[in-house]
């Protein structure tokens, strides 16, 4: 049977073990450098066999880098240095573009930028779930050195697992990301502190489906801005113009004219989003 | 068996009427201009019994006017020319100074300004389910003349379908829900509007869940808009200041800043919030 290696057992690196273990997809190696964790991973049957040892990829066909994003780059440096010649490794990132430049080329592998679109404002092992995933987006980002066949492999195991492969450039992932993922972060935590205190005493499940977001990790969120800054500004300044449209709109009392324009941008199809390279 | 009069059995009405009769509360009469509502209300089991005539008000201990938020001040003047003296009358309706104002001093009616908070982005009796209250705030707003008996009469109502029954001044009720309420409302839109045609299609559930409320229809959102504007563009003010402090923190690499200002806002006491006027 197939192996794949998980490098990092956290909630992203579990759920996709469950999920792969559940379908019959591959054996499941995790990795983790906390032991705790990977007798975690093992209970919740995130994975057929644990290791703190990296250089245990070189067991793997495929080997899926889900450590948290500040260290994709050095973990799947030094895991190339342990991989059979060909083995297909890819990532999870939340952003693209850094990660592909430094991992797009390294020797001896073959590197398909993925991310799988789908996580919870908790972390870790303990809040994985196969079922977080289904019927996601998992979006793959090629660029021109990218084989063909590694590519069918990732989104083969995409399809797989439950998930709708996307293939989007890493420059456009990073831009569309900013807007449909960091954006709406940056918003619940400018919502979640611009409130009286207290003020979520009297609310119903609008502002905490609004809110809910805000109380992930800050740690992850401060290194996705550090590495996607200029799309996230981009995306605040979109944001703004919009708010002050709302804002005409309720001076005006014609907050319809929003609305019709939100509609209007809504029928482009994703074919027109993909900037194929390949 | 004690009656309550529920008129307009949207989303809503009809929600509150399902849950009245499971828990066996009151005998529920529904009463809607809409012959087709009421049968789909008969149906789902949200009325014992129904009708078109507003006049059978006259048969209830309790009214509930859970009409569109425009029609709340007419059709609560219309109810109480047919109700018997006495009866309690409260609203549902999501601004509530304007409404206490023009019915706090109806005669021959106890009124109690409510806000039971609930609801979906869809509407109507199609989609009304008594769960959707479980454990949210139900809102009341007492003013001088309210008696505490018409008010004990609705938080018990309120306590008997499983909710929370909170009181405020109308006032701090409509500055506090342009903050939890109307302001994430409007947050949605611009987030639904601000990002690239097709965007959606690379979201994970995220940013559906942060955009799913822009979807609800415009019209019920207008009339809010329009009572509540001078609470609604101080929340706007607030949450503009709040996004350009999350624009500096990322300049500077800290947003973790940012999320330790969140924190330290919700430390007061909801009783802080509560102006008691009785």
């Amino acid at each position: 049977m197939r192996q794949i290696a998980i490098v990092g057992l956290g909630l992203i690196g579990g759920s996709l073990g469950m999920r792969i273990r559940e379908r019959g997809l591959a054996e499941v190696l995790g990795i983790d450098v906390d032991a705790a964790v990977i007798e975690k991973a093992l209970r919740v049957g995130a994975a057929d066999d644990a290791t703190t040892d990296l250089e245990r990829v070189g067991e793997a066909d495929i080997v899926i880098l889900a450590v948290p994003l500040e260290q994709v780059v050095s973990v799947g440096r030094e895991a190339a240095r342990h991989t059979r010649d060909g083995t297909v490794v890819t990532d999870v990132g939340s952003v693209k573009e850094p990660v592909v430049k430094a991992l797009g080329h390294l020797r001896g592998v073959r590197f398909v930028g993925g991310h799988p679109m789908f996580g919870t404002e908790r972390q870790g092992i303990e809040h994985a779930a196969a079922t977080l995933m289904d019927d996601h987006p998992y979006l793959v980002t090629p660029v021109a050195s990218t084989g063909l066949d590694a590519l069918a492999e990732v989104e083969d195991l995409a399809r797989g697992m439950g998930m709708r492969p996307l293939r989007l450039s890493p420059e456009v992932h990073d831009r569309l990301v900013a807007q449909v993922s960091h954006l709406p972060y940056l918003v619940a935590l400018a919502l979640a502190s611009s409130v009286d205190p207290g003020a979520e005493e009297v609310a119903g499940p609008g502002f905490k489906d609004a809110t809910r977001i805000a109380r992930s990790p800050v740690a992850l969120w401060d290194e996705i801005v550090r590495q996607n800054r200029s799309h996230i500004l981009m995306a605040l300044d979109r944001l703004d113009r919009r708010l002050r449209d709302v804002r005409e709109a309720i001076e005006r009392q014609d907050l319809r004219s929003v609305v019709d324009e939100m509609g209007s941008g809504g029928d482009a199809s994703p074919g027109e989003l993909v900037e194929e390279e390949l």
